[in-house]
């Protein structure tokens, strides 16, 4: 028997969990709950596969099991990819009543949820996220998707998992690399409104970066806890779910740019944030002494403050403008007052983003 | 001013207005009413555009509109398609506040309504229905959809339009195959469960088929009335919204098998429903003089009774293993008692479906 957390994401008839605890890929008990029908498609990649595809077979001994081995990385985040599974899908008879699982990174899941979304006009899913990144952020809320070459995350849906079965076991065999990229979206629900957690992860910094289960698990806990909350306020992001988005404007015009993969989405987050404290500050909002704690501890998290080098703001500014918090032509952006203290926003001068980008990408050049 | 009829479909916050009437679409106050943000996309195709085009942009001077024109047909109702209209949002800047326009027949009200369902994870859409078959069925009710190799509408969403305009002046330029395949869905009504409008249609098919306006008008009428009817009690078909699908489990075989565009939907659907009649004759459920009926109605709507000669049990078997309402194995059909009884069922034996299609296949070879 397995000792978990279980969180609860408020959805009405949408409503699914989230269980966090070591070994959960092999339980059995825990994703046979969640299935409907007979048949199910485990979506994974190429690197998670020979690690985790045995045990998760096995779990699923009860159905009928297939597999998709996807290449892996943010590169393959597309249309075509999503197309790989609708071919398997249909070869192998897969009806309505399926069940596709995601087991691997964000990656993973964005695509799967997308094919669950779009397959036969929908099916269920289930999140077996595999990085730290996934667990805390990308496996919940069911924001699925791919990517287009003008625009990340540009081609999706909203489609909620039946559940996310979060195994921190999974952590151990993450690079240093993918454990600060998911250490960014830890670092960002402090930043977004909890001071105190932001706190907590400063003092931790340390025992996260070395792996220990009980810190990672507490960040996770917490991580979950908050965007569940966030999620069941605001499924759809008509209002505050934006601010889940701190660092996501720069950092995704960082990642288009610089061709997706070549920058984890986790290490273009962290660059973001410092960029939106960094124009924060530039417009008054945001005191010096913030900006440079909130720097501090993404440099400690081995994570980019500063945009690529060869990064100009004249192509910040045009990637930016297909974000999706732009609303007639007027871009959105989630700055901060404070750490613990973000906002959305329009409410900046398009010049003055400009001057900043231009300062800002002279500084890292 | 014009004079049109609307009827509501009925979803609750999703709930919209279907207009029906001539020369709406040069009506710029009809379709302003629906469109938030300042940005249109009109997505039509090179048969529809030289056509109604410029009245269509007249009518939405109001707003900055831009046009996507696609290649004509059922062989292209496809992913790479519904990519060809990203990439033209995308480089327009077109942000999640935008309206497209379908413009056109089932096929591009699909693709249209797929790609809004998707593109940014759903922006609104309306439906300007330019076929018979498009104003009486595909355009209400929010399947959206294309097709894969390996079956028809494959890949899709429930995505709900703002409102359906649909203008009978367009049916002047269809040409006489297509305005029958229109014939075959409004038969379809009445084969469901109203042999009422199953007896008007008899009595004035010829009034139809030489396109009498009120004849058109009142079909479209009833037509729409009936489909928002089990829509709003059925919206993601988990009940009765099947019946709806009357000839389309064998209709979608007969497409798939011939290659996409080779039969119009419409002649799909009529042979489909008098395959699915003599099936269900040949179980005892049906007398042989309604299936003689609706046989003789299908044919004097010129459109056909037969499967395609070249087709074979056993392919008709494999298309429909992948129909979307398989479940667990189990293909449920739509079959009839009667003239307007049918009913959704699993209720038959797969030898007798086998035996059927054998020796409907040697019949029409």
């Amino acid at each position: 028997m397995n000792v978990f957390s279980t969180l609860k994401v408020d959805l009405g008839e949408r409503s699914y969990p989230i269980y966090i605890g070591a070994n959960l890929i092999a339980d059995s008990t825990l994703i046979g709950k969640h299935i409907s029908g007979r048949k199910v498609m485990i979506v994974t990649n190429e690197f998670v596969a020979p690690i985790y595809l045995d045990a998760m077979r096995a779990a699923l001994a009860d159905f009928e099991t297939d597999v998709v081995v996807l290449p892996d990385g943010e590169s393959h985040k597309t249309l075509n990819t999503v197309n790989l599974i609708f071919d398997k899908l249909l070869e192998q008879r897969f009806d309505r009543n399926c069940t596709l699982v995601a087991l691997g990174g964000g990656v993973i899941g964005d695509i799967t949820g997308f094919a669950a979304a779009s397959y036969q006009r929908g099916v269920n899913f289930v999140q077996v996220p595999t990085t730290l990144l996934a667990q805390v952020d990308s496996s919940v809320g069911g924001k699925t998707g791919v990517n287009h070459r003008l625009g990340k995350n540009m081609i999706g849906a909203f489609h909620q998992p039946r559940c996310v079965i979060a195994d921190t076991k999974t952590l151990s065999t993450l690079s240093d690399a993918e454990l600060s990229a998911g250490l960014a979206e830890v670092i960002k629900y402090g930043a977004i409104d909890s001071p105190d957690f932001f706190n907590w992860v400063e003092a931790n910094i340390d025992a996260l970066k070395s792996r220990d289960a009980s810190a990672l698990s507490y960040a996770i806990e917490q991580s979950c806890a908050h965007k569940a909350r966030i999620v069941a306020a605001d499924e759809r992001e008509s209002g505050q779910r934006a601010l889940l988005n701190l660092g996501h404007t720069f950092g995704h015009a960082i990642e288009t740019a610089s061709g997706y993969g070549n920058w984890l989405h986790g290490q273009a987050v962290g660059a973001g944030m410092c960029m939106a404290a960094r124009f924060s500050e530039s417009l008054g909002w945001m005191r010096s002494d913030e900006t440079q704690r909130l720097g501090a501890l993404v440099r400690a998290a081995n994570l980019p403050t500063n945009p690529p080098e060869a990064m100009r703001a004249s192509q910040f500014m045009e990637l930016m403008s297909v974000d999706k918090k732009v609303r007639d032509g007027v871009l959105k952006l989630v700055l901060m007052r404070g750490i613990g203290q973000s906002v959305v926003t329009a409410d900046y001068e398009r010049d003055a983003l400009m001057q900043f980008l231009e300062s800002d990408c002279a500084v890292a050049a």
